[in-house]
């Protein structure tokens, strides 16, 4: 597996479609294709194009160019704000001992002061409710092939969020909905036991090269602040996050010792930063801890778990669901949409779709309600570990309970028996909550419950999830989804051996597989494939009943249906010319 | 990835039950586990039995023993022949060219001669429908956890197939039927460009090692007979074939040179050296060849394209078709069952579900019912390429048009646009496609459209299906599935690290990747993972609910509930011992 960045694919190349809207340029990837061969002589392919979300590429030391800025600040409705003042104690323990500058120096993007709404908030849903269609909306339109109404509806149905916190410029807009192609969602992040800042960066810029839609900081471990800071500011996805683990790290990992207030300060910090989306668990209440006691693997959730332990040691209702209004308050003063916690998902196939699981999603339920009483976007954390046969009525619940609210799904794994291949057990499990209307899908890798992902973890975690996306799009009926899957099958039944490489989801490792067989270059012209070899292809036989009806000016079908004794002597007559051994560069 | 054979994992071994009425060692593979952690003390674990395809191991130039000779014999009903004297032609042309020995010497197995037939069918289906319960039924039913009478019954009705020919006494009876665990074929065999008897034989070997349950041998290059002889005494699994690949041999690559004759004696030959089933595509029907002829890849199966080929040079039906009645003469001779060709299947998302695809699934239906005339075994095999959506369909229309025979699916791949990742795309389609009912899936590795697999890319196509196998199996509620997942989990609950690896479908994969995080031993007893760290572990909190609830003697959930308060305290002065930063050796 390639562990570098691949060589350019020569009939690759990133494109920009104009947003008239916004006077934008929304990415693509454009393949380039060769003539499909005809009877009258080479019929051109148009190129096909991809979605992308590589993003412009950044210097990490300078940082990505604000794009949404100007359209932030002509909305009139953001101030600068001195901001919270970061300290030590955000990077963590470690910081605060070496009391040394975060390991990196300082941040990229030029220092720019935080924004803030004057007083309304400032969410793409409080502006699509309104009616309007914001540039984020013309992008994003662009970027699934809908009209731009479409994609303020869903938002201002609560169907789809836009995540883009005013203090991330640098995000290409991008949207979260049923409606919409699924999503994949790719963690990184450091722990205490591994990693650096520059590894965090290079991993981000890696995922969304293989096509992750946003992209989730993790860390817990030492410089927590100044990874995030490097990561927003060279990130063309929106960014997520989960503020309890930052908390947890002031609290030097005792859960008893959290607060509100500290919450609070953590959040408002992410916010001032540019984190798009948070995962909150404020479903996991008091009541339903004592739920997961029978379970197999009782909560697995790090951050259901740490809330768990608070309101056991506290004998209180949790601090997130006590105080979700003011939550609501803060998430709405820069645009951060929640991702509501599933802080009590199943780590089990034993334990899916039990009571634990469902009253915390009736609750998240609830709280959707609330966050959008204040305009604040909103999606829904789903599992987990669930048997195949239990996958649909999580989406079926989720929308009824949660109001059609997006759903994002981890996996779900479908088996719990292979660790080192839970992309796999997983990526069957995400196609078909996909497919059933979950709109984004948290990537596991193949380090799952082992270690953290290095970076070909992130790769295969990535493709896997692309995969099902894609399989779910297509299940879907996405307008345009099976293009890619047509155009592709088309190169292959013609032997277009370099458009099938180029149209493939990994071009380099497909065209290296195939090389391995038959690695001469004559093999890529070759009108045959390593499967059979050269001297019967089975797929030969279709564009010979092809080139019969093209000589004889009618329809394949009519032609066999018509002409079977004629095309019966003309095979026999041209049957050396066929079937026989043709020569390898032929 | 590990391409050589792994080492021996010391909590795993080789066991067999003995079936009483046969007398004979069923295998399975024991996983001996550590006890569990009790407040009152360590509580044992009972020890893990896996279903074990890898067969007691053999030297490759001598063979297995011939577990099911004295079973074949004591029936009484069949006889050996001469036998039909293998030629120099058998092997390809290749082989008369050269006029040597076809490459290895002489074949393993001390040269039995032959078994047939007496006279009536010497089926597994003729033996059930009389009510006969045979050690290969009593021998599946320990295997699978089932009475014997529902194998036998399962065979009776159709529904189930026990590949078993008379001349192949090497193989450990398995049944195929979706009342049983869902099967995995893998296909080896060279092609005109690679691949030596050697890498054969040693493919088969690690095929069975990674869990295939029947192999196929697709070889279509030289020492065909001789290859397939090797495989087949070495063979612990029952071996199928496309007997039309090697006929294609015979007549130099020409389609439209085969003959019946041809083909019948080809079929004796593959009989009497003991393959169990064949691929027999009688279905392509000259009507039906039309209707690929507007598809986006036209015909993709080779035997399909083959008798396309000849049906159109010939302007004639089907020889397969014509003459099934004689096939089935000699399938029942030998109890070779058939495997009905999908010769139309689909080869692009865009082709699936056609009318050429179904047209053949309802001939294969009539099919069946003359094969059980006969007293032959019958499963059908499906495509192929399957959007997500259309999978269902598949498998219902089989059942209704196929009375129920096993279905036995490639995939399906769930989109086209991820080569060198198709064992992905397609084990999302086979884990769906199991789930509704199909009984075997025939794998596929990462090299599919590229290349021919190598010994990683068996193994990688290995667990990707013995994964969508088991979520199938779990899905549908297989009584025992779940007891692995089950085990794996609650193993990795209580921080029972080698107990995971051993329960994990690949124990060094899942320890290497461990290791690499977290590579000291005192890690493999930590009570944390690495993906958390030992800071705060999500799953602790979980056991600390239910120590409480142990000391307190009561179940977990009542001691939450009633003793919150309590609790808190609890929690609250404990605190130090529970949420501070362990020694890692902890």
């Amino acid at each position: 597996m390639d562990t570098t960045d691949p060589p350019t694919v020569p009939a690759r190349r990133k494109v920009t479609v104009t947003d008239r809207r916004s006077g934008a340029g929304v990415p693509f990837v454009e393949v380039t294709l060769s003539d499909s061969p005809g009877a009258r002589g080479p019929v051109p392919n148009a190129p096909v194009l991809l979605y992308d979300t590589s993003g412009p590429g950044s210097v990490p030391t300078e940082g990505l160019a604000p794009l949404r800025l100007p359209w932030i600040v002509a909305r009139g409705d953001v101030e600068e704000i001195e901001g919270r003042r970061p300290t030590r104690r955000d990077d963590g323990r470690a910081a605060e001992r070496r009391d040394g500058d975060g390991g990196m120096g300082h941040a990229p993007g030029g220092g720019r002061r935080p924004l803030r709404s004057t007083g309304a908030p400032v969410t793409q849903l409080a502006y699509a409710r309104r009616g309007e269609i914001t540039s984020e909306m013309s992008f994003v339109a662009v970027r699934e092939g809908v009209a731009p109404e479409v994609v303020r509806d869903e938002i201002a149905a609560g169907r789809a969020i836009l995540p883009a916190n005013v203090n991330h410029p640098e995000s290409e807009p991008m949207v979260i909905g049923s409606r919409f192609l699924v999503k994949v969602n790719a963690n990184i992040g450091n722990s205490a036991v591994t990693s650096s800042i520059e590894e965090e960066v290079d991993k981000l810029t890696w995922a969304t090269r293989w096509g992750a839609d946003t992209v989730m900081d993790l860390s817990t471990g030492p410089d927590i602040h100044t990874t995030r800071e490097w990561i927003l500011r060279n990130s063309p996805v929106p960014i997520g996050t989960v503020p309890i683990y930052q908390a947890l790290e002031k609290t030097d990992g005792r859960p008893e010792e959290l607060t509100w207030d500290l919450y609070r300060d953590t959040l408002v910090e992410q916010a001032e930063q540019g984190v798009d989306y948070v995962t909150v668990h404020a479903g996991v209440l008091l009541r339903y801890v004592p739920l997961t006691a029978t379970r197999v693997t009782g909560i697995v959730s790090r951050g259901g778990s740490i809330m768990a332990a608070w309101c056991l040691a506290h004998h209180e209702e949790n601090f997130l669901y006590t105080h979700f209004e003011e939550l609501c308050e803060i998430m709405a003063a820069y645009d951060v949409a929640f991702s509501l916690g599933d802080g009590l998902r199943p780590g089990s196939i034993a334990d899916a779709n039990d009571e634990a699981q469902f009253a915390e999603l009736r609750t998240l339920g609830e709280l959707t309600e609330v966050a959008w009483r204040h305009d604040v976007q909103v999606m829904i954390e789903g599992p987990g570990h669930v048997p195949l046969d239990k996958v649909a009525e999580n989406v079926t619940l989720q929308k009824e309970v949660c109001h059609e609210a997006p759903f994002y799904t981890l996996g779900p794994l479908t088996t719990d028996v292979a660790p080192a291949y839970d992309h796999i057990t997983s990526a069957i499990g995400a196609a078909v909550i996909g497919m059933h209307g979950t709109a984004m899908l948290c990537y596991v890798t193949p380090k799952e419950h082992l270690g953290l992902p290095d970076r070909d973890d992130v790769k295969q975690g990535m493709i896997a999830y692309k995969i099902a996306a894609h399989a779910a799009d297509v299940a879907k009926g996405h307008p345009g989804a099976r293009a890619w899957d047509d155009a592709l099958s088309k190169a292959r039944f013609e032997f277009r051996w370099e458009d099938q490489f180029a149209l493939a989801m990994d071009p380099e490792l497909a065209r290296e597989y195939h090389d391995e067989t038959l690695p001469a270059q004559p093999a890529k012209t070759a009108h045959f494939c390593s499967m059979c070899g050269p001297k019967f292809c089975s797929m030969r036989i279709s564009h010979d009943i092809r080139a019969f009806a093209d000589e004889r000016g009618v329809d394949a079908t009519t032609a066999v249906e018509l002409g079977m004794k004629e095309k019966a002597t003309e095979f026999r007559a041209a049957g050396g010319d066929v079937y026989q051994e043709p020569s390898p560069a032929r």
